[in-house]
C-alpha cells in the first residue's frame, strides 16, 4: 500500500470522518490554471488530498467584505509609494527575531514585525522570479541573474541586503524527483540546481535592525505535488538523538559547515523560504545551529509543510531555534500529512494502521486567512492559496485575527497574480502575468528569432570547489569570515 | 437533435462508418496545451470531430525523415537571411493570380507563386499578432496598433504594402459567439471586434508585380470551436440565385459597396484570411467580385471551413473569382462538416437523416502534409496542424507532393511554436512562446504594477461614420479613390 495511500485512509478514518473518493470534483477547478505544470502539479495535489478538501475548506468568512471594489482600486492608489517609511528597530530586534517566541507580537501583528516577515518573505519570492523554469535552456534550473544583479534585477535593493552566496543542490547523491531538470544534454551543471542564496544586510541595514543579518533563503518548488512524492519514501535517522527528518530532505540537506564565531557587531542568522524551502529553512537552521552555537537563529517559513517528529522539535528548542510558520489557513500544503510523524515512527516501511498519527507543532505561528483580504477571490484554488504572493498580500493586510485588513496596507497587491489567479477581477489584471518578453526569445538582424547566450557573468558555475558528495553548502563559514573583514574595516 | 450531433452521426454512418464515441482518447493529448481558451476551445473541437480523428488521421509517412536534427538546427543558419531575393512577377502575375486556374503551377510549386502565397499568409498572420486578447482590457478586441504601424511593429514592411483601412464587426445586428469581448463594461467599443485590415502595394511592389494589388486580410478565430457552435444555426439565402451562405457568416459580413472602376495601372483584389478568416475572405470575394465587376479578384485562404454550396460555388465561378485553398491534410477543420452542405438543404431545421452531404470543393487546392516537414512534431495536435505558422512552414519548404521539403526553404522555423507546440525539441524553443512581457504590466515609478495607457494615436475609433446597421465595411470605394488618386499622381 502506498503511503500517501495509507495516510489518506487513516486521516480520513481517524480525523476527518471518511469521505473520500471525491476526485472528479476537483477538475473542474483546474481548468483555471494557466501553465501546464503548474496545472498537473496542481491537478496531483489535489487530488491526493481529496479528503481533506471537502472537509476542511470553510465557507468564506464575510465579516470583513465591507469594501466596494470602486474602493479598492482607486487610481491614485497607482501614485502611492509601497512601503510605509521604515523604523529604527535597533532595540527590540531580539524580540522581533522570536526571543520571547514572538507571544505577544503576532495579535494585534506588531507593525515592525509585520515590516520584516514581509521583507524575508520577498527575499524567498525572489527565488521564483529569477529561477530559469525552461526545459528547454541549457541553464534550467538556474538563476538567471549572478548574485551581484539578483535584488537589483527584482527591485530588492530596497531591503539593504547584499547578496554573497549562491546555494546549489547537485546530483552526485540520490536526487529527489523535485529537481528542475533540462531536457537537454549538453546543459549548464546536470542535474544541478539553484536552491536559493545568502545575503548579509548592509551597513545601514545593519543600524536599524540593531545586529549583522544573515538570511539564507530557500527556494521552493512551483508544484506542490512534485515534491510530495518525494515524502513517499523511507525515513532514516539524522544522527542526533531520537530526532528524524524525512530521507528526500536529508540527502539534499547535508552540510559540514564548522562554525567560526562572529567578533564585534551582534549576528544574527535568520533563515527562510516558502513551500519545501521552508522546510529546508527549518533543516538549515538545525544544522546551523548545532554548528554555530552562539548565534540566534530563526526561522521565518511561509506555507511550510511540517517536517520531522516531536523529538525533533524538541531538539529545535534546546538549541534555541526559533520558528515563525506563516500560514495560510486555507493552503493545504502546511496540513499535507505525508510529513507528519511522530518518534513511535521507525520506518515508514513498517507502518501499520493502528499507528497514532500527531501533528507535531514548531514555534508559533501566525495564522492567516484568504477571506480576510478584499483582494483575493473566494472559492477553491489550491495553487492560489498556496502562493508567495498571496501570503504576502495576506500578511501586509493584517492586523489581528479579528480586524478586518489594514486599509492603509501599501504593498502593490497586483503582484498577487503574478503566478496564479487570486486577484479580484476589478483591477483588470490578467492571472499568471509575471512572464518574460517571448519567452525569451528575441529577433535578430537577418529577422530570425533566436535564444541569446547568457551573459557570461550570468552563466552559473555550481561545480568546482564546491562539488563535494554531500555537496549543498551554505557556507556560513565563508560568509563570516566575509562579516568580519567587513567588521574590521 | 443538435446539428452537430446529427452531422456526426449522419457522417460517422454514412461516409467513415460509424465508430464514434472515443472521446476520452482526446482529452491526454490536451494537456500539452498552455492557454486556458486555446485548451478549452481545442478540446470542444476535438470532442466534436472524434469520428473524423480516428478514421483520417494517418500514420506518419517516413518517406522525408532523411535529415537528422543536427543538420536541421545549424547555428551559421541564424546569420542567413529568411527569403529569397525577390523576383519580377509583372508578365506572370495574371497566372499567378489564378487566371488558370493555378493548373500547372501547384505541382511542382512555382516558387514565384510560393513566394506569393507565403506573403498572403503573413499578411493574415498579422491579423492575430496584433489582436488584443486580454479580456481584462478595455480595448479587448481591437488592434494593439493603429495602421500606420501595424507592418513596422511586426516586421512586415518588408513585403511593400501599406494598410489602408482596418476591418471592424459592429454588434449591432445579432452578434456570433466567437467575438473576442472585453469583460470590462467601460470598453474602447462594446461587443465590437478588429477583423482585419486592406492594404495596397506600394509602387515599388506594384512594378514588381504588376498590378496594383489591394489585399483584404481577414481575422480568424483562435479557437476553431469558438465559431463552430456559430454553423449549427439556420441558413438564409444570400439574395442570389440559389447560393446561400451561413447564417452567422452572413450577419457579419454584409457590406454596401459601390463599385468605382479604376483607371489606368492594373489593380488586383486578393483575399486571405486562415481558418474563419479564410472562410470570410470567400464571402468578401464574392461580394466584391459582384460589386467591382472587372477587377480580377482572387482568394488565398489556409485552412477554412467550406462556405455555401455549389450553387454558390457555380456563382462564384460565374463572376471569374478564382480560389486558392492552402489546407494541410491533418487539418481537420477544413473537413469540418458543420459548413458543408447542398443545394437540396433550404434550412437546417428541416434536416432529416435522408440528405446526401457532399463536400463542395471550390477552386484549386495546395495539399500540404505535416509529415512532410522535419521540423515538425508527429503527433496528433488539433491546435498544431491547424495553425497558420504550421501552414507556413509547409508552404514554404513544399516543392512537390512527391518530393521531400525544400532544403532550401528559408523561412524562420522557430515561428511555428508561437502558439502551438508543433516544432520539433532540437531547437529548443518553448512552445507557445509568443508573449508580451508580463502580459503589458509595467512597474511604475512608484514600484506599482500598471497596465499602461494605450498611445492616443492606438486607441482604436470604429464607430462613428462607420457604424451602419451592418455594419462590416471594407470600404473598397475608398480604396479606389485613394488608388486612382494615387495612380493620377
Amino acid at each position: 500500500m502506498a503511503l500517501s495511500t495509507m495516510i489518506h485512509t487513516h486521516l480520513s478514518t481517524t480525523l476527518y470522518g471518511g469521505a473520500v473518493n471525491r476526485i472528479p470534483a476537483i477538475s473542474a477547478h483546474q481548468q483555471v490554471d494557466v501553465d501546464t505544470k503548474l496545472n498537473r502539479g496542481a491537478r496531483r495535489l489535489a487530488e491526493s488530498l481529496t479528503s481533506l478538501l471537502h472537509l476542511n475548506i470553510e465557507p468564506p468568512s464575510k465579516k470583513n467584505l465591507v469594501y466596494t471594489n470602486r474602493d479598492l482600486f482607486d487610481e491614485d492608489k497607482h501614485n502611492t509609494p509601497t512601503t510605509s517609511p521604515k523604523e529604527m528597530i535597533a532595540n527590540k530586534w531580539r524580540q522581533l527575531h522570536g526571543s520571547m517566541d514572538w507571544g505577544s507580537l503576532l495579535d494585534p501583528l506588531h507593525p515592525w514585525l509585520r515590516r520584516e516577515i514581509v521583507k524575508y518573505g520577498e527575499f524567498a519570492q525572489a527565488t521564483y522570479d529569477a529561477f530559469d523554469f525552461d526545459s528547454f535552456s541549457e541553464y534550467c534550473g538556474s538563476c538567471r541573474y549572478n548574485r551581484n544583479k539578483l535584488f537589483e534585477k527584482l527591485g530588492l535593493c530596497k531591503n539593504g541586503y547584499k547578496v554573497t552566496k549562491y546555494i546549489y543542490a547537485m546530483s552526485s547523491i540520490e536526487m529527489p524527483q523535485w529537481l528542475e531538470r533540462s531536457r537537454l544534454m549538453d546543459t549548464w551543471s546536470k542535474d544541478s540546481n539553484w536552491m536559493g542564496y545568502v545575503a548579509v544586510s548592509d551597513d545601514e541595514e545593519t543600524q536599524r535592525i540593531g545586529r549583522r543579518d544573515i538570511v539564507v533563503a530557500w527556494r521552493g518548488t512551483v508544484a506542490p505535488s512534485e515534491w510530495y512524492e518525494d515524502f513517499q519514501r523511507n525515513l532514516e535517522p539524522i544522527g542526533i538523538g531520537d530526532a528524524k527528518v524525512e530521507h528526500g530532505f536529508l540527502s539534499i540537506y547535508t552540510s559540514k559547515n564548522e562554525s567560526t564565531r562572529g567578533q564585534g557587531e551582534e549576528v544574527s542568522l535568520t533563515v527562510t523560504g516558502h513551500s519545501l524551502g521552508g522546510a529546508l529553512a527549518l533543516l538549515s537552521a538545525y544544522e546551523a545551529a548545532v554548528n554555530l552555537p552562539g548565534i540566534p537563529v530563526s526561522v521565518i517559513s511561509f506555507g511550510a509543510p511540517q517536517v520531522g517528529n516531536s523529538a525533533f522539535r524538541d531538539e529545535l528548542d534546546d538549541l534555541g531555534v526559533k520558528t515563525l510558520r506563516v500560514v495560510v489557513k486555507q493552503d493545504l500544503v502546511p496540513r499535507m500529512p505525508g510529513i507528519v510523524f511522530n518518534e513511535s515512527l521507525q520506518r515508514f516501511d513498517d507502518i501499520t494502521g493502528t499507528l497514532e498519527w500527531v501533528y507535531t507543532h514548531v514555534g508559533a505561528e501566525l495564522r492567516l486567512d484568504v477571506s480576510s483580504s478584499p483582494y483575493l477571490k473566494r472559492g477553491f484554488n489550491p495553487m492560489g492559496f498556496h502562493s508567495l504572493e498571496t501570503y504576502l498580500n495576506l500578511v501586509d493586510g493584517f492586523h489581528s485575527a479579528e480586524s478586518a485588513f489594514r486599509s492603509d496596507a501599501r504593498r502593490d497587491v497586483i503582484l498577487v497574480n503574478k503566478a496564479c489567479d487570486m486577484l479580484v477581477d476589478e483591477p483588470r489584471i490578467p492571472q499568471c502575468w509575471y512572464q518574460l518578453t517571448h519567452k525569451g526569445l528575441v529577433c535578430n538582424e537577418h529577422g530570425r528569432w533566436v535564444k541569446p547566450r547568457r551573459e557570461p557573468e550570468d552563466i552559473p558555475s555550481p561545480i568546482g570547489d564546491q562539488a563535494h558528495e554531500h555537496s549543498l553548502r551554505i557556507q556560513m563559514q565563508e560568509n563570516h569570515q566575509m562579516l568580519n573583514a567587513s567588521c574590521q574595516t
